[in-house]
């Protein structure tokens, strides 16, 4: 089993060694030329260009930040579908709007090749114990082809239909909470210092409490250590709740939670904290309200 | 150990019969007849006026609806400062704005009488199991009087700090949270649906992801079996999330979140379900796009 990984991030990266650790042959690809470094210097095979990594693969990973950055890998003057081997499949592991997850399986399967619909969930932590959560939807021939593959990153991958924009959407759906929760838990955490509580103790109770949720739980800690360093970014939530809201609106849905937590994540990049930890938020509302 | 409950809603009617079984004597009140009939007719005990509910009870509980309710029923003409048994402890279990709560001790302590300050959560299926969690607050005196009875109602008693106002302090912020995940949760069901989406399987997927919160899981299956019958009803988030802005905005502390909620649990009570299921609001969403 060949594979490919396009997009060394901390999620391509945990993928790819995961897949390494099963003992697949696999070849990772980044446009950073450290990031490939590092990937060789783990154990991983390179190269110097996209054309050369993807092959002969039988399974290729794309693990990129949006639809603009998977369609240049895909379609672009270096698309991947001039060089795919027979019966390849490409698992697009963005998040994407779902008409573009239609849009891009359809162009795909006109050029011979399968498109497997395959949001990932779980954070960097996940990625690299290769037991992510795969929101998946696609052929049946799709899935036969990616199945081994899947199973070597992820621990819990969900069939969710036989076209491609199901995955998707179940993932839109899943970061509109995840944004909705990381900003009431900002806020949350942040009324808590104002009232002058014990926040180690607020913690503690909440995690027990109906108001708990998996953010909560998550994001919590990293404001109460005081460390943004971005495990997941200010800017992933900026994109993904961006892209909520533009369906949406094109579907005449109103989402007005997503919509003031899409606010607070703008806020807080334009407070110049887009490239640091999500939880960041709370950081925003201790500026605000004076609390450093 | 004589335990007297003042309010019989579903949570004070589940606390009075967890303590029945537990063997103390207990005695209900509740200004509709009916209600009381009910607590009779469970094995409890009841008098015509809340004086001789009250008169020889070591423990008081209060479990009323908010500050106003409260404030009668300790202070008003026929308040039970008048009629209570020296050492006597009033377990004030309403969610009330701290201020509220620390005038009340000041003025309970002063008339010689102790004062836990004790909001209550878990809702009335946990209140009917006697495991309901207790975030209090209050002098040693009060909680060394009231332990035995909170004992015989709940699983978890926190015991958060030696006076009265943040006990209710961190049910505020529990209930910010809570409000603003269940406004979410039916945001992100009705979008869900909106999108097409197997719902079963929406549930499913989420309550295993990064998305999940406790009101998500818990307040979902109401939605999916459409049944708004209330266990928690629309009113009381209308009230708690104006408590919230209430405080936050003395403070002069910002939260969109909890304000966005409000509106969201205000709309769906304008639109005739205040007094139905808090989950209510996926209904007011499916309502305006047209998802029946």
């Amino acid at each position: 089993m060949d594979i490919a990984v396009v997009g060394l991030g901390s999620m391509g990266m945990g993928m790819a060694r995961s897949a390494l650790a099963h003992g697949a042959s696999v070849r990772g690809y980044d446009i950073r030329a450290d990031v490939r470094a590092a990937f060789v210097a783990a154990g991983g095979r390179t190269g110097e260009t996209l054309a050369s990594v993807v092959r002969d693969a039988d399974v290729v990973f794309l693990v990129l930040v949006n639809a603009k950055q998977t369609e240049e890998v895909i379609f672009g003057p270096e698309g991947i579908v001039k060089e795919l081997s027979n019966g390849a499949v490409i698992v697009s592991c963005a998040t994407l709007a779902p008409k573009d997850a239609r849009d891009f399986a359809a162009r795909v399967e006109e050029k011979g090749f399968h498109y497997l619909d395959a949001p990932i969930s779980g954070g960097a932590a996940k990625a690299a114990e290769g037991k992510l959560t795969v929101m998946a939807s696609g052929s049946p021939q799709a899935f036969a082809a990616a199945k081994p593959a899947l199973d070597m990153v992820a621990e819990t991958v969900y069939a969710l239909g036989d076209e491609a924009g199901i995955g998707t959407s179940f993932k839109i759906v899943n970061q509109l909470l995840a944004g909705v929760h990381i900003a009431a838990a900002c806020e949350a955490i942040s009324f808590a210092k104002r009232l002058g509580l014990d926040l180690t103790k607020v913690y503690e109770v909440i995690t027990k409490s109906a108001g708990n949720s998996w953010m909560f739980e998550n994001r919590i800690p990293h404001v109460l250590e005081e460390d943004y360093a971005p495990r997941s970014a200010v800017g992933i939530f900026t994109k993904d709740l961006g892209i909520v809201g533009d369906i949406a609106r094109e579907l005449r849905f109103p989402t007005p939670m997503a919509a003031e937590a899409l606010q607070l994540f703008l806020m807080t990049a334009a407070a110049g904290m887009e490239r640091d930890d999500d939880a960041s938020v709370a950081r925003l509302y201790n500026l605000i309200a004076d609390l450093q």
